[in-house]
Order: C-alpha cells, then sequence, then structure tokens
C-alpha cells in the first residue's frame, strides 16, 4: 500500500495470545515493519480464552468479537472508518466451501467491502482489496521483492476445519475433477453475491410493504411463489427473527390464503398475522 | 407408482451395451418385472461406443444423447409426453457438487421437473419425483417391501469422478464438517433455482426489450449493475451466443455508456451493437 502511494496509514495488530511465542514474535515482526515504513502502529492484546469463558462462545467467535472490538477503538483513536484486512482467494475458496458445507448460508463468502456498525454507532468499512489474488501470487510477490513476512493464523474458520479444508478437502477436489477448485469457489461466490443483490432489487421492485411497512396481500398475492417466499423471508429477517426455517416458511406462506388461520407462531414469541389485507409482526405483549 | 395408483404406465429401459453380460441382465430384470406387475415395457438397445465414434462426442454426452432419443421415440409411440426418472438425492448432491467444480453453473442440479424439446418438436416433461429422497432410504423402503432391484449405472457424470465423489470427496466433506453434505447440496441447490428464477422475474420485470426484442438502453442504464449485467448475459444466451466470459460481459456493458466504440465482436461471428438507443445482435452478412 505505501507504494502504491497510500500515506496516512495506522498499522493495527491484535496479539490474539493463543500461541505463547510465535504470537509475540508476529507482534514484534508488525512492529518493526511499521517503523521501518514509518508508519503508526497500533499492537493491542487480548487473551481469548478469558473472553471464551466470559462470553460462552466458540473460539472464533470470541476472537472475531475481540478483533473487532479493538479495530472499532483504533477508529476512534486515530479517527479513520476504513479498515483493510489480507485475506486472500484461497482464505475465501474455504469460507465459501465452509458455508456450503454448514448449508444455511448457500456460497457466500467474505465480502470485498463491508459496512460494520460498532457498539458506540460509528460505521466502519471493511475492505479486502486481496480476495481475488492467490496465495502463491502473493508468497511469489513478497519472494520476488525479497520481503519478509509471517503466517496469520487468525481466521473466521476453526483452525482444524481450515487446515483439513485447504490441506485435504481443496487437494481432493482438484485431482477429482482435474479443475482448480479455489478459482471455482471464489467465481461461484462472486455470482451468488450478485444473485443476492439482484434480489433486492426485485424486493425492492415489487413493493410489497405498504407505508406502515407491513406485507400488502394483494401485492404479494400478485406475485410469483418465489418472490411471495423471498418477501417474506426478508420481512422476518428485517423483523429480527432468528431462526427461520424451512417449516415457518411454508406456514407463512399459507397465511396468503384467506381460508387459513390467520397467524402463525414464531420461534423467540409473537406471531406473524394476517389482517386487513396485510400480514405483519405482533410482539407478545399485545 | 402401481401403489400409488398409477395405471396408464410404459417401463422404458435403454441398454446401452457398456456392461456386457451386467446390461442384459438389467434389462431382463426390468422386462419380467413389467410383466409381473402388468406393464407395458419398451427396451431399446444402442451401442453407445459406436455413437461416440461417429458423434466425436464424451461417452456421458453420448448416452444421453442416445437416452433422449430412446424416450422420444417411445413418447411418439406410446402418445405420452411426461417420463419419470429415478433420481435421487445422492445423485443431486453429486451432480451439484460437480457442476460447483466445473465452475460455469453456479450451484446448478437436475431439476424435479424439466422441459425437453425432441429434434420433431415434441415438447417431452421429464420428472424426478425421488430427487429429495436419499438412497438409503430408498435402498430401506426396498428391504422393507422385500423387493429385489438393480443398480443403474448410467449418469449424466463421467463413472470416474461420480465414485469418487461419492466414495472419497462427500465422506471427506462429512467428516470435515461433521454434516451431512449431501443435505446441505440438496438443499443450496434449491436455492439457487430459486435465485434464478427470481432473476427471471426481475428482468421480465424490468422491461428492458424493445418491441423488435432488442435491448432498450435508456431502461438499461436506469438499473443498477447487477441487473444491467443479467440482462446483457439473458440477451446474448438467447441470441444462441456460445461462450459468454467475464470479459465479453464487461465489454458489452461497456456499449451502455456512449463515449464508447459502438461494437463488440461476439464468438462465432457477429456483433453487439450500440445503435438508435438500443443495443442488438448484428450477423456478420449484414
Amino acid at each position: 500500500m505505501v507504494e502504491a502511494g497510500f500515506r496516512n496509514l495506522v498499522v493495527c495488530h491484535l496479539n490474539h495470545g493463543l500461541r505463547g511465542r510465535a504470537s509475540s514474535e508476529d507482534a514484534r515482526f508488525v512492529k518493526r515493519l511499521a517503523a521501518h515504513l514509518g508508519l503508526e502502529c497500533e499492537i493491542g492484546r487480548v487473551e481469548v480464552k478469558r473472553l471464551i469463558a466470559q462470553r460462552g462462545e466458540s473460539m472464533e467467535t470470541a476472537a472475531r468479537f475481540a478483533r473487532h472490538t479493538f479495530f472499532a477503538e483504533c477508529a476512534t483513536q486515530f479517527k479513520c472508518n476504513r479498515i483493510v484486512l489480507a485475506h486472500h482467494a484461497d482464505d475465501q475458496a474455504e469460507t465459501v466451501l465452509w458455508n456450503l458445507l454448514r448449508g444455511s448460508n448457500g456460497l457466500k463468502g467474505m465480502r470485498a467491502e463491508q459496512r460494520m456498525t460498532t457498539e458506540t454507532g460509528r460505521i466502519l468499512v471493511l475492505h479486502r482489496p486481496l480476495l481475488g489474488v492467490r496465495r502463491a501470487e502473493l508468497v511469489g510477490w513478497l519472494e520476488s521483492h525479497k520481503k519478509l513476512w509471517r503466517e496469520d493464523a487468525s481466521n473466521a474458520l476453526p483452525v482444524a476445519v481450515r487446515n483439513r479444508l485447504r490441506n485435504e478437502a481443496i487437494p481432493l477436489l482438484a485431482e477429482i475433477s482435474n479443475r482448480d477448485p479455489v478459482a471455482a469457489l471464489v467465481r461461484a461466490a462472486e455470482a451468488f453475491t450478485e444473485l443476492q443483490q439482484l434480489e433486492a432489487w426485485a424486493l425492492e421492485r415489487a413493493n410489497v410493504l405498504d407505508p406502515q411497512g407491513r406485507l400488502h396481500l394483494p401485492t404479494l398475492r400478485d406475485l410469483p411463489l418465489v418472490m411471495r417466499r423471498a418477501a417474506i423471508v426478508r420481512y422476518l429477517k428485517e423483523a429480527g427473527v432468528g431462526e427461520i426455517d424451512h417449516d415457518l416458511v411454508a406456514r407463512a406462506l399459507d397465511l396468503c390464503d384467506s381460508g387459513n388461520s390467520p397467524a402463525v407462531n414464531l420461534p423467540g414469541g409473537g406471531s406473524l398475522r394476517r389482517r386487513g389485507g396485510r400480514l405483519f409482526l405482533q410482539h407478545e405483549s399485545n
């Protein structure tokens, strides 16, 4: 970034304290590099193990929470709102495959640009400019420019899962298909993101909400099933309903037919209710 | 199907002649079963190896061509237009993974209902009612009802690829993720199909074609990038352009800007041209 002309940069590094001496050496390396480049440097430290005990979360969730808190603090301290992350195409392929296997997110990958709201309401933008670049290209560039580097072990995927996807699954899929699964997965994730953007546009255009933000039944009934389903899923998501499974969506779709029962109970309380040509969320207290 | 009340059924079996004695035994099994159930039975035979030599295609493409030709003949002979196929969820998962690895079709799988036009213009509908049912469930049902069966080795995937996906890749992914990849892949393919249907609806609604079927530039320019791209890709596909790669789409998108060159050459001849506020295909002869 410095060679590309960026000047006003702050190097931020969070020591997760998970790998003992290797973690401290990572931090020292970052500090020396920043000094060498004449850049500000902020090193944070967190005991992820203590955080896991406190918050009762998985290692990955606790570590991500710690990183995001640290980024937010740095952003406030240095009055920045853009954070540049180093995830590359191989990281992306592993994330996409992992999401596919978990079965809930389609081909969702990391985004090249992602908004994040901190707990104090500040908006940060995460950038991942290397998401389309292969790990081997990065290493090649570093080697040909005689630059040192260290591997960052922090990642949204559980370490054991990532290692097995990288060292076993992706090589096996490459051998079977005689093609590069990383390129295929990265491209498929891009296509999936585009289809999701298209869905957002279509829902906007379908104009299914009334001025009070409730689902307008006559409009909904005129839409094909696939659009009706997408509109209901989005309405439930935006209303903060947590678990939207296949069965809930099917029962919510049945609400469109005035011959059926006028309400569907939602997980976590409240109901989706049909009244006066509208579908809307009703909280338990009402 | 007979137990579910279907009566007017014709059992069709094409002997691909690829596995010698096993192929003939398959055909005999089908014939006996149909006779036992009191159903019409049509056994066809094709030398797929000869077909490969004639048509210069892969085994899978030649075999599929032979099957579809046979189905079309049976449909004409028996005056049917519905064909029921036995693909199950495990077949579907392997197909989805294979398409993902090949990198061009996203998460495309086989469809539960698919229209097919024969060479004589007849429309047939292929049905795959077992696409959501696991192979193990089918075998369990057959065993508990003391029914005999044979494995059908014909499939759209190359045999070696399918065997390795089934016996190596899917078990490894199950072990790494501690989840069932078949269920995840089948569900992801369904979600992908829905997003594609939604894309078709959105393009219809965007109304980008003029009465002559050309892309209407002012309308196109008002759309967000993702819709503009989808509209151009669909226009090129429906115009029969074969290879629509990333670079071609990028150059076609540039046509929207009247400051750029007014035409883009297409693979296979002809060009996409901007004139009079429209984008349209121009054949070479013009």
